[in-house]
């Protein structure tokens, strides 16, 4: 059994995207489609990237995913077709995929040329699919393009280490659903430049001095009742290893979120000095 | 294998689809289920037969397409399953069908009328997930419900031909996730009555004199970067052969999308002026 | 081939939920995993309980039902594995499971005890999985944890009957995607108390002397046209024989739902006089 999973921005209420699986289940018989998301922001690649890097690796080896984002042909947005890690990615050459490939090294890249054959408004259904299938029946990727070196960087997106290496200059990449801001500060970039010292991590004016394990770390369940936190602010090393503010059990909804509570948005700094 | 879509204005949130697959795996046992679309706006039958119409050419033949929109069994809203292009529908009379019926001449129709043994809040659960029951064994129409002649045929809702055949009046049908605007003026009438000549398309006080075949065509990338074009309104013949304004690399959230900068929405007038 | 159901309130646009597919594919390779919703609030139990209490029951016996809501492993929130009914559910021990158990006995709850060899910031995906995988290839519940005798119960969520047992006064405990209210009053226990007598239902200063059994029982259709009763409040037993009140043929978007026309919320009181 295939297993296709979709990234898109095409929202959940068009018929875009049960075109596309439609179109999967006649090119792949045994196809088993899985949607990862198909609410990233229009065009957002930093997004994109976040939700398929932190989803595809619990996916078995041999799985192919499709990325729907930014993903018309032009001059410079080319198709391409990746190994990584074992796993498939098919989409535009817009950045998402270079993220992916920045953490571990590509098998494979091909640009994907099978588009003399396919003109298309609508190529993640008549573009990717095809590919898609032509790699489930174990087909090779030299076949579907031409082998190419290095996939786009967008700049600007990585922290930065100050000289002195006792700064790191992050960034806000993502919010999540429960109003979490998520910051593009890896554990292992952090712990690295620690070095056993202390710390101030500032977001806007609010200050961390902790990086937790998990959420409820900042109970005392000895002391505190369960409820005694709730609302309290704090930093925690997320499950996709990244330094994360978030608000104790907040709810965007009612009592708001990190992002609203601190008024944190997509792309704010964040600065940590080691002290 | 069989393949059971769902389209309905039943929202994610609620336990209706979720019921509505439970049913779906108890009847059907290799049912492969998937969702087109929940989030139809309630009762809206032209952004359900917009929706459904779009996305089931692309399945394999002998789909079982379940449309959950405006389906409580009345007097004036008959139960039916009509065979159509090799795809099986089963769903209110309500109009919904008839646009697909329109495209395509059904190869049956018939009033479901099984209802005698089923008494029902919750029809699409209890009623159509039988017929597609049925259906998916191989069962005939006849078996559960009489033949009929006709669908019925909401009025107004296509576009209109002036007497000098100089002029169509149309309209919009549709919003989509990026907020463009989709009308009911296909590719195929334009041409039909274009005959060689110019035109303009008029949306309130926006002029279009050009439709494009994809989004990017507006960019002329040998000599312009490309997000020079950015925001830019433009008109296209989209992937459902409709003709269609779009702000390219428009997104709702954040610029806004073709309907909020040009102020369009569901049921505006679309004018075309051949001259 | 294992059924597994997820009901979460992980959202649909971050990583987490195709994470979580993409761990149960590689944990149980012939799973049928079906959304049954990732739109609870966060950490509302009583929507938790309500959407998979009136969905869970149409799936096959044997299915195993994964909830993700409020279910971080604390001293006070343990993990529980739970037989009732024929089906499996895996969750938090945070008063989801104990509605459920209200009104069918479990055949088994058992405190999952597995965590010693997992730490985990993500126990949906690192733990309840795992125990999926495990009762999916047959496993006992003793084997992952031991058996404890009851579920914690919260307080405060069941309608109370007066003395004189001519009164019930119920509680607002969802409102669906209609902004249909949804009352904690079930036709039973209406129907135990009503006993042959009138009664006023009161939801602020809305009175309603009638409970329909289908929507479409406010029209007369013999005399009204269809449109007639467009707007009208009404109260039904629902597809959950709960009493809920509604507007015949809303829509939250446009006129407005039950929810906001009568203006009613989550947890507002409901009273039901019986004369």
């Amino acid at each position: 059994m295939a297993i296709i999973t979709l990234t898109t921005d095409f929202g959940e209420r068009d018929h875009f995207v049960g075109a596309i699986k439609g179109f999967i289940l006649s090119e792949i018989e045994d196809a088993n489609i899985v949607d990862i998301s198909h609410l990233v922001s229009p065009f957002n690649i930093v997004e994109a990237a976040y939700i398929i890097g932190n989803a595809y690796k619990t996916f078995p080896k041999g799985s192919i995913h499709i990325i729907g984002v930014d993903s018309e042909l032009t001059p410079v947005n080319k198709h391409v077709a990746v190994a990584i890690d074992g796993h498939f990615f098919i989409g535009a050459d817009n950045g998402i995929l270079s993220f992916l490939a920045n953490e571990v090294n590509p098998e494979k890249i091909v640009e994907i040329n099978i588009h003399d054959r396919i003109k298309s408004v609508f190529p993640v259904l008549d573009v990717f699919v095809k590919v898609a299938g032509h790699i489930s029946r174990g087909g090779t990727l030299e076949v579907i393009g031409k082998a190419i070196k290095k996939l786009k960087m967008p700049k600007g997106l990585s922290p930065i280490i100050n000289n002195e290496e006792n700064q790191i200059t992050g960034s806000v990449i993502y919010i999540d659903n429960y109003g979490n801001v998520v910051t593009n500060i890896s554990k292992r970039l952090f712990e690295t430049y620690k070095r056993g010292r202390g710390f101030e991590l500032w977001a806007r004016n609010h200050k961390f001095t902790n990086v937790y394990h998990k959420y409820s770390d900042v109970v005392n369940f000895d002391t505190e009742s369960v409820n005694k936190k709730d609302g309290e602010k704090l930093a925690i090393f997320n499950s996709a290893s990244l330094i994360e503010l978030a608000i104790y059990r907040s709810n965007l909804d009612t009592v708001g979120g990190a992002s609203t509570l601190l008024g944190l948005k997509y792309r704010d700094p964040i600065t940590i000095n080691f002290i």
